[in-house]
């Protein structure tokens, strides 16, 4: 999807190391690091990739996120990865025996961003492990973890690509950061309903036009159709923005001259009966 | 990452229609076709697709959801992709000018999923239109959505792939259905920390081998020690089944014949210093 703007401010927050171990596709290491790219993680670190690293394949598929790319740090082993962080979890889409806890993604990320907000310099420097393309985390990478994380997913169909994995937990992350969860980068305009006397303002503008029309028939059941017109047009809790524009509808609608309906047709309010119902 | 597991019951409740509009890419057409699969979106529908569909490249990105692939319905028109339905939600990385409401995607598929708890046959039926690759989706497409999702991004790297759109609203819908939104699909043990008389227990063990073994010197500074010692394993907060392996570990150490520490060291309980401060 379109719509990166280069003008606004990069997200600059310390944010958790993502540690990838013995990724085997460069295109997953590319797209990886896309996905951090997108929501603000910005350190990378690979354990003994399978093939040689950086590569280009790495970067076509990392789509421009080519910073998280070149300041990817390589290992030897994961102990040597780990060493310098305070606080390690690891994403697992399989049961484990033993002794850790288990975090889902929205936990993990909340528990990420309160431990780096108290301490952003120390103990808030945490990692996040993810396996193989093949066969995940072993057990004994594993217990070098505080803490699994597993993503809720189809029992029937859990295996996630290892940038997906990624990708959801740097997503979360992003989230944990906002104020509000629900918050979004823009917002469309507010819906707040009209002030009653705009609306009001259309009723008597449409009610006068639709009556030099001959739409009221038969004139006693003006009252009903007037009633269920105003229903249909207040439920709908037009804000003024779009009252001014459906005024301007009617206006429009309105300009020409008016005639009476021919005997045998109702005029050119054929879709009222819809509203009488 | 590896773990599905066959066996277990596939998620079955109605979903909302995944519609790509224009996709360019077999690849990006079979990554979000596996994204689906894993959070059981069931229903893709295409409108005209850059190159034949399907095709064995959307099979091998797909990564075994071949059902998605191969119930994908492929229209010629964006208003007949969607005429069945009854809401209609567009992704957008991009704002736009104009009178639609814009929901976070945790906003979107709450409120999906309420509509089509409501109303599962009719008005529940629903729909998310994502954009070509390229530059995502026209005004005049955006125009026939009731509303937008945008995604909270790095607003300096905002553009999202398809597929990862696709995951991110998938991976939501699955959320919006669980009983709590931290839930997981399994659990590591309960770590309540245990009774007190457990950890009292560990106490005596402990500090009856390390009395034994010459740990308590000078033995005036005993007291502090203790108190040190059991400060430590308090703070730990260790459970039960945690507490039983940690005894085990220590009658394991304590097991050989016990002797009395050299003159000038502390014997074997070199790390005690650590617990003083």
């Amino acid at each position: 999807m379109a719509g990166t703007n280069r003008k606004r401010e990069k997200i600059t927050a310390p944010s958790p190391v993502i540690i990838l171990v013995e990724p085997q596709l460069p295109e997953n290491i590319g797209m990886a690091a896309r996905a951090m790219a997108n929501f603000g993680m910005e350190y990378l670190r690979l354990v003994r990739p399978r093939e040689k690293f950086p590569d280009e394949r790495a970067f076509a598929a990392a789509s421009k996120a080519d910073h998280i790319i070149e300041n990817a740090v390589i290992f030897d082993s994961l102990e040597a990865a780990i060493a310098d962080l305070h606080y390690v979890l690891a994403a697992t889409a399989r049961e484990r025996d033993g002794f850790k806890p288990v975090l889902s993604a929205v936990e993990a990320a909340r528990l990420l961003r309160r431990r780096q907000r108290e301490n952003p310099a120390g103990a808030g420097k945490a990692g996040i492990l993810f396996g193989r393309e093949r066969f995940g985390l072993s057990n004994e990478e594993i217990s070098l973890a505080d803490a699994l994380i597993t993503f809720p997913v189809n029992p029937a169909f859990a295996s996630l690509n290892i940038a997906q994995a990624v990708l959801l937990m740097s997503y979360e992350w992003l989230k944990s950061g906002l104020e509000e969860e629900t918050a979004t980068v823009f917002r469309g305009p507010e819906f707040q309903p009209a002030r009653k006397e705009v609306l009001h303002g259309l009723f008597s503008r449409l009610e006068e036009a639709l009556e030099a029309r001959g739409y009221f028939r038969p004139p006693a059941r003006k009252p009903v159709m007037v009633g269920n017109l105003r229903a249909v047009l207040t439920r709908a809790g037009f804000a003024e923005d779009e009252l001014k524009l459906l005024s301007g509808v009617i206006a429009s609608l309105d300009r020409f001259a008016r005639r009476k309906p021919p005997e045998d047709t109702r005029g050119e309010g054929d879709c009222h009966a819809a509203a009488e119902n």
